[in-house]
């Protein structure tokens, strides 16, 4: 059992957590904290926990209070605010898994430029490990320091990355196209958000300017080994929960569609989370949602030579706490799929 | 007042076409006929329309008494279905304006590929003219018979049209991806548009397959003039009405943003029912639902120099009915836009 | 035709008012006034309404600007301003039709205790007529004031009506059990209906306590003759439209549901608006929507005695603007359907 | 660990079913059985769990086969096929847990008139046990034979049950209001569950009809120690899953909202499943979703002296599989909450 809390338990990453943690036999919660007034009981935010973590109280923020009674630490802070408290924690010896942007690009002035600010901690950003496990399984066991990916991002690296270095590819003919259940955009009401506003709707927004397109170019151009640009376009839906990703390829020489979808299917062999469609079957988001699966299909268009990836994931799960967990239990020792299957 | 009577009249066109009718103040609706036992009222098959058309009921068919009420048919049966029925109706001097496949294609091979059979009436289809007025406006006008779009083909063939020729443009590079509410798979109850399979989920489906994918390139090819290929991917949404494609064109040279929205404005500056979004905004089905409007947004990606355009319609008007409604307005001389707008 | 301007034209009362003067052929809209900075276009506030009224734009309130333009105010402020405008608007002879609750009570004290505040107009809250055009329609005709009914009480008013006085029926014994769309809780962003904690839900609010309650017993009692106290029970629904109430009452001997059936109908004969439906058939919001139609089924559950009323509205249309329409045209002496079927 | 097998393996119950099983530490599930033709994986029929149970096919009916595999078989099939199952399966000396409508009447002729058939096995019917394990847990722990309740009766009965023998409550009150997500409807598709029929509409269905009522009110019944009448309308709400009942009851004398409430809560203290709300909180489906728990909440309507009950379940969870597996988990010895919390 490890002593597990929550910087910024309010969220609906916080509220997936704690959905998983309730089936996770190494995890024992024992500090939430989180802007609140007073220490309020976890049902107050999130109604489903009702009665569920019945010692626990969502506290106001106190770190000293934290360290003291945790060994991992669960970010749900919004970026910026990471990188005050990485350093606190890091230094009293927790486990750092940061679901905010702070820590997830390498190069620093990517994400400078991309959020607007000026990073407060380089240095903890030079170690801290992308929490992918698909692709940095050995760094995350090692590391104190986990970001944790963002929800768009993983649903297109993990579709993309095994094709970056194929003879057949062109790289940079990337056009990602996503669609997002509504609680992606978090917990905080909107307009765009309003019910009467995105029900019996789907938008595009963001167009060819989303803070993920930016992480998402750093991942690939890591997996290819030189720079790529994709074209990226983020749609709302209405649904809760799920991103699907239909994601176009150019083919540079004729290449079988069984070939790809064997190569997709061996680079992801041993992977207790993805599974490969088979010929003419397609992933939904209905299929994975509240799961940590990512289910990939595969479509060749050989009249115009294109390869069509389709990745379906949920936001929240694979997308964010699921996979953080996935990260943690590898940090921690624990067996990678323990309390996500 | 002219006389219109829909052959087919238990589908959710047929709904639509009634819907609409009931506010346009130069139909009458005078026979309704589909595959029904006996003469039934409309409201049995469209709740909505209890007590709107009280004078009528929806009959078995007989093409002798069909003819002999009416002066204009809207065709709303399956494709090859509308193939028996245009050469009747168009001998008894009434006008056609169907809503199958059957004669929207110009290459009479192509349609007998993608459908599947042999054409019964090639020489009808000789004369038949494709009723996208934005397009086909004056052809229209003179029509005796009139092949009604389909769905994603008006939501793909608006956007793309002003770009087929455009100097910066890569005509062969179109990607369509397309989002479409459920309605679109018509009235007959499937596993995939049982509610609970399709609720709170996002699916593609015949991926690089779909009939609607050589009906958009035929189109395009002639307003190109010359072969063009795409690659279509439709999507399956959780809503009831409204189709969001957003498509990808690749720049073959630098282009200016906002020269590319004031060709597409050029380009549609008189039509009443394409509207084109400023910079910055992007189209919602929302917007267009329960509507004969195709709205149009347009986004450059610098980084990759492709173009995405994004449109939106409601499937059932302007992607079927009321298009339909918009033909027979011009083919029988009345206002464009009467009892649409 | 008649100048029509709108005070608050920015909520989803005043955009469906909108939607509904684009068909009405005897209205031209002259002004829109909101609580805006600067003169904004309409399709900025509805997007559905882009290019639609392009000489129009919202505008900061100025009461005399907008007194010197129009015929007819409606407005769609919240309570208590309603009764700042009213009287100026009267006093420059405009026809007045408040969409708030500021004019529906007979009775001062219930609104004042409902709405917890002192009511600043009770002089012209005396002459105010409750705008249902089935019961009050000779009263409207000749308003000049009129208060447009809340949307749950046009479905639990119009369903118990016709039973009030009923021998066979305990006037006594009403629980009504309504369920509402998320369009009915307003355009403002909250917790509540924000997309991921309403959608896939179904709950209750304000059970006991809707301010809609007092309305609804204000009315009957106005039918019975004497005071009336029913149970009242609004639930939200994941849609955006439409409102179904399920209605008990006790009765109080022996009753065929034939007879009540034609009771009802008899009631409602030469109701334009009112569909009664036929034994075994429900109402359904579906049906509805988008319409100023009222539907209304009925059983009687001989075990229990009870009678169970049905009706169906579209909340923003019979439920608000399309009632407050209906009200308009026969106050300006035009067909009371006009614009409206 | 327990073998575990379920027969009629192809409706969304087992597909529950299954979906709990992957997180029950005891239950191994060694045979799936359906009218299928041939031997077809598991993620044929239910895409999510696809890979999930590699090891094994859903098999053509088979009885002798699935006595040799199995020691306790859940039964998904239809009514009248339980029948027939039950009686080889027991005499294989394996425990049954009844998903359907067969053993649920303790008066057959009840049964016999709702069903409209000729009860097959009246015998095994008198020592069937009804397993809701809150009224009926000790008889559960020794049963052979369980029929799994109702959903709609599930959340009517936990609601009123600890009222019937209430001092203050008119038993003989009860009015229940249900409203139900689609997926209650099972999986064939039908007219009124296709998509564009059900979403963004709320409507009533077989309003004091439904098969459901006669089996709450022999329950109801059995608390009370005398016949009761309720009346019973369900609801169609667009939304997968859950039920919320509002439920009325006269009281007979004046009461205290809060004496009622403590009652409440006694009745249920130990039961882990269940879940009393506090003063002016009340349930949502969105809070047990994908649980076996049922919220109650309550309301004193002072004004007409009636309570106001209202609960909220998972139709699938604890309105059939959850509760199912609650039942087994007592049958087998195993802790009561053993993979459901």
């Amino acid at each position: 059992m490890v002593k597990v809390g929550i910087l910024g338990a309010k969220g609906y990453t916080a509220g997936e957590l704690l959905r998983i943690f309730l089936g996770h036999p190494e995890v024992e919660v024992t500090c939430l904290q989180a802007r609140v007034e007073s220490p309020t009981p976890v049902g107050a935010y999130f109604s489903f926990l009702r009665g569920r973590f019945p010692d626990l109280m969502i506290e106001p923020i106190d770190l000293n209070s934290f360290c003291g009674n945790v060994r991992v630490a669960f970010l749900g802070v919004p970026h910026k605010t990471s990188q005050e408290y990485a350093a606190p924690l890091l230094e009293a010896g927790i486990k750092v898994i940061d679901l905010s942007a702070d820590f997830r690009f390498r190069n620093i002035a990517t994400y400078e430029k991309t959020y607007n600010l000026t990073h407060a901690a380089p240095e903890l950003n030079r170690e801290a490990v992308y929490g992918l496990p698909e692709l940095y399984r050995e760094q995350i066991k090692s590391a104190r320091l986990i970001a944790s990916p963002g929800c768009y991002p993983t649903s297109v690296i993990l579709a993309c990355a095994p094709f970056m270095k194929h003879p057949a590819i062109d790289p940079q003919s990337i056009i990602a196209d996503s669609k997002s259940g509504v609680s992606g955009a978090g917990r905080a009401p909107t307009d765009t958000t309003h019910f009467p506003e995105c029900n019996e709707a789907v938008r595009p927004y963001h167009v060819g300017v989303h803070r993920h397109q930016p992480e998402i170019e750093e991942k690939l151009s890591e997996q290819l080994g030189s720079p790529v640009r994709i074209t990226f376009t983020p749609h709302l839906v209405p649904m809760d929960r799920g991103i699907l990703s239909t994601i176009y390829l150019q083919l540079t020489r004729e290449e079988k569609e069984d070939n790809l979808r064997r190569h997709l299917a061996e680079f992801y062999k041993s992977e207790p989370f993805i599974r490969i469609l088979p010929e003419g079957v397609y992933p939904s988001t209905k299929d994975v949602v509240y799961t940590n699966f990512c289910d990939i299909g595969l479509k060749l268009d050989a009249g115009t030579r294109r390869l069509i990836l389709m990745s379906a994931i949920d936001n929240l799960t694979k997308g964010a706490s699921g996979q953080a967990v996935q990260a943690m239990n590898l940090q921690c020792g624990f067996p990678e799929t323990l309390g996500l299957l």
